[in-house]
């Protein structure tokens, strides 16, 4: 389970307490002969942080079946695109203000267009991972959602780097995406990532650089859309241990359409505690 | 927990990926003087296998009580009728495609009728065992369901046979039902069913010759009513161990009212993994 | 887990089986330097207890830290008013028939008036403790709902003794209140409370004797509001062991307004197990 507790605010939304409890089911087997299975499924309210108990909802439901053949995951899970694509942010927060703001973006592509059930294969081969991925319109009027995706891995010179390339395609428009890590042994992390994405709208880049040092983390990032919004966000983390985590998080948009992703506006922050069971 | 991962189709449907996930809490313990008592409730999602998240949703839900005295169940449970009669299907599939074609039937009786909070109370002596049963109309306009059934077991010249015998009765309408099982040494089993069930639409008769050999299970069954529905269903299932069971099904329809009751048609099928953790 | 069997009725409905269960997921950890943190919730069905199957539904999320400071409770839980006071009434029945009359109260105050989101801090001293909680409008219309209380718990001549002092305003409105307990080493219970509560209406007093001896508590109690409302209630357990308790609760109610809190009427009693796991 996961529990936060806090504080929030932002232009639009009164600053306010916020707690919120996610509890994680997860389940794995294996065959008689090797082959590994498992499932998950979360447990989360729907009602947001500021309301009176609320329905637990499933969301992020999905099955897995893996071997020597490589694995197949069905469900709510990512795309071969998505897969293969880090995010540029490092960091928790509770509104995830620094990961929201106007100029954000997660490699989500078209994944989830039709009913975000989405069949992955993967296979690993040394340092390199490859994947394909289809998510089908049930109705059988949309194309079938196809994504491929690779990724690498590795140390060069005391730096480990991440390189991850996706491509994905459905009714005419489609979406490349690259993604790049570099953690020096110093402790400075270097994200960056570039999207041409028809499906969210064009082509955003963003970079983000980050520091660890112990139980501290900082990360401050930027990015921009083609089509003029942007934003910038900073987060910082302190682990506690035992599994509590004092996060603290600020975004700030600067857009036409309307703030931040996480809806409290254009300048948005959170400060708490997040509680790992 | 139990998931499911596959595909299924069927005349009336897409072929497309299925997933699903069932939460299952047993929970049990005894008195100091050794009355033993439990309950039992699955988490369960309401929108189907082809949506984004959905809702849990509480299934199943029963309290039980158990002594020298016998047992006493309250809940979502078999009346005496159901849970004296044995359903003729043997084997698992993504869509039960086997065993909800048009001529299918699994000695419901009146269950579920009012608020499907069934009072069960059952002994058992030797071989034979009787139980009679309740579910009250809390809105006192119809009249109580009561139900009696008594079942047999044994051995006979190395088959293993099985009996049931149940009446239900409510509202000037009832129902009889008769079933037979007979599971011999060299893996064949013979399962048949009667009922004259006035709350399902009439009489039924169904036959099923099933096969176990090692991991391997396969069934053939008909079924039909006097009403002109009929249909037949095939299964086969591998235990592929650790809880994976490899499941093919498919049931076909003759009916002039709508197919499977699986809601997917005439023809239908499935094939996947379910997973036990 | 905790689930119940039994029957229940009263003059607004029919006499009527009853299950119900409930599932309480806690969790709990501690940081490095020993702070301790927690988070609870439960997952309880939202159809009463005579419907099929019904949702799960979340019910008491709270999130806590504690420490040397003491302790912060975030989230659906009892205002400072609530937590110093005492509820007069003892052991429990399937409809809560005795402590639900007409006039029984139970110190809730303005707990859950806006979004039930509570934030209490407490801190302990010997024999005391004091806490002060808030409660705020999240549209920013409303006052912060303030409260603070004290308790004492302690033994004066063998007889253990509680005593709590509440108070609680918010827009122009406010609520004092006083519990009292006493346990003497023969087993009897005195609790009385008294209140001045504007936000639940007016003038409370309430008084109860209880019983203990073994596994047995038997408890009478009587309540009355100045705007004309009074009922008494009866309650009698019996510990199993193992978890199960028999229980019965009976309440009556001499009201204008509609009888008992439960709902069934201004006589209403309820006998079953009570079952923990």
């Amino acid at each position: 389970g996961y529990a936060e507790i806090g504080v929030f605010g932002g232009d639009d939304v009164d600053t306010q307490f916020h707690n919120d409890i996610v509890i994680n089911v997860n389940m794995s087997g294996s065959t008689d002969n090797g082959l590994e299975f498992g499932a998950k499924v979360q447990f989360d309210d729907t009602n947001g942080s500021s309301n009176i108990n609320g329905w637990p909802r499933y969301d992020d439901e999905a099955v897995w079946v893996s071997g020597s053949f490589g694995k197949v995951t069905l469900g709510e899970t990512d795309g071969a695109y998505d897969w293969a694509l880090s995010e540029i942010y490092m960091g928790t927060s509770l509104f995830d203000d620094h990961s929201t703001h106007a100029g954000a973006y997660w490699f989500t592509g078209a994944d989830g267009w039709y009913d975000n059930q989405v069949m992955r294969y993967e296979y690993s081969f040394g340092d390199f991972a490859a994947g394909i991925s289809a998510e089908m319109d049930d109705t059988g009027t949309g194309d079938t959602i196809m994504a491929i995706g690779v990724k690498w891995s590795g140390n060069m010179g005391g730096v480990d780097l991440g390189v991850g390339l996706g491509y994905q395609s459905a009714n005419s428009m489609d979406a490349v995406g690259l993604s790049l890590s570099a953690a020096m042994a110093n402790g400075v992390n270097v994200t960056a990532g570039y999207a041409d994405d028809e499906f969210w709208g064009g082509e955003w880049w963003g970079l983000g650089v980050g520091y660890t040092a112990g139980a501290l983390l900082v990360q401050a990032n930027y990015g921009e859309w083609d089509y003029g919004d942007s934003g910038w966000g900073l987060v910082a983390n302190y682990d506690l241990g035992g599994g509590a985590v004092a996060m603290f998080g600020y975004g700030s948009s600067s857009s036409g359409s309307g703030g931040s992703f996480n809806g409290n506006g254009d300048d948005t922050w959170s400060a708490g505690l997040g509680l790992s069971f």
